[in-house]
């Protein structure tokens, strides 16, 4: 039994088939997921050749030291934000000498949510090598795990889009 | 619905509880889990406090650059071993100035195993501030995702059983 749907399965089992064709390697950045996009990837057998490696970075001096977010960005727009994104995936990126590093930040509740920032709000990044997208969704308050799972889903979704030259 | 077990969440539950008491903190260092055991602890609700961070080292490169495990000790002992595993707890624990870090490092299959190094194969590693804990398990060739559950499962025991002075 997996940990992950079938749509999750599919697209990670697409990202490896395409990176290990092209012989590229990804990385992630995770706060809310805590992982799990990592897992994921993982998951399937024969990532080894395209996953280089991840970072788990759920703590504010965590996204400082292991992927050199900048504090100024942390105090300035907070952790859940498109700056502090952009700055985890070029920062994995960076680390790890990847083709690609994804990112995401968000607010997966119950706690923590706020007026400007609700619980289900999600930041997401690609680094590439010549540019960096970025993705804002909000999935709204619809309990930590769904949170979850919806950053998981959405994130290998961005991938493929890249990989298929869709975005 | 969780990914995880009513074991591994109850054996996370306790791990953020008892951290979060005390003011400490733990990082994760995992190879063939891939981030399960840092999506674990951080499928629990107020483990921001407790979990600092975790790397995903899935390639020799990622152990080499984001862990400083020494080339030497792959070369010899290999990915799989417990100078690694050893080497993998101890970088990330001091990469992230955390109270503990665990590392796991082990062949999931169904490929990679070999006779003296078989599917199943697990070397744990927890490493405290005056000492640092090996453990090497053989779970069988029981599948990909068997073999990644139960090794949580044993991580998360063992952090329990050293916080609770069990070990």
């Amino acid at each position: 039994m997996s940990h992950f749907s079938k749509a999750i399965t599919e697209y990670a089992t697409d990202i490896i088939l395409e990176l290990s064709k092209r012989g590229q390697t990804i990385s992630t950045a995770e706060s809310c997921t805590g992982g799990l996009i990592a897992s994921a990837l993982t998951d399937i057998s024969g990532s080894s050749k395209a996953v280089y490696g991840g970072f788990v970075t759920y703590s504010n001096d965590a996204k400082k030291t292991m992927l050199g977010v900048s504090p100024a960005t942390l105090e300035q727009y907070g952790a859940v934000s498109e700056l502090t994104a952009r700055e985890m995936a070029e920062g994995a990126r960076k680390a790890t000498s990847s083709d690609f590093a994804i990112s995401v930040t968000g607010i997966a509740g119950p706690t923590g949510g706020s007026d400007e920032k609700p619980v289900g709000l999600v930041h997401f990044s690609l680094a590439l090598e010549n540019r960096t997208i970025a993705r804002k969704w909000n999935f709204g308050d619809i309990g930590r795990e769904q949170v979850r799972d919806i950053t998981v889903l959405t994130a290998l979704e961005l991938i493929c889009d890249v990989l298929h030259d869709r975005v």
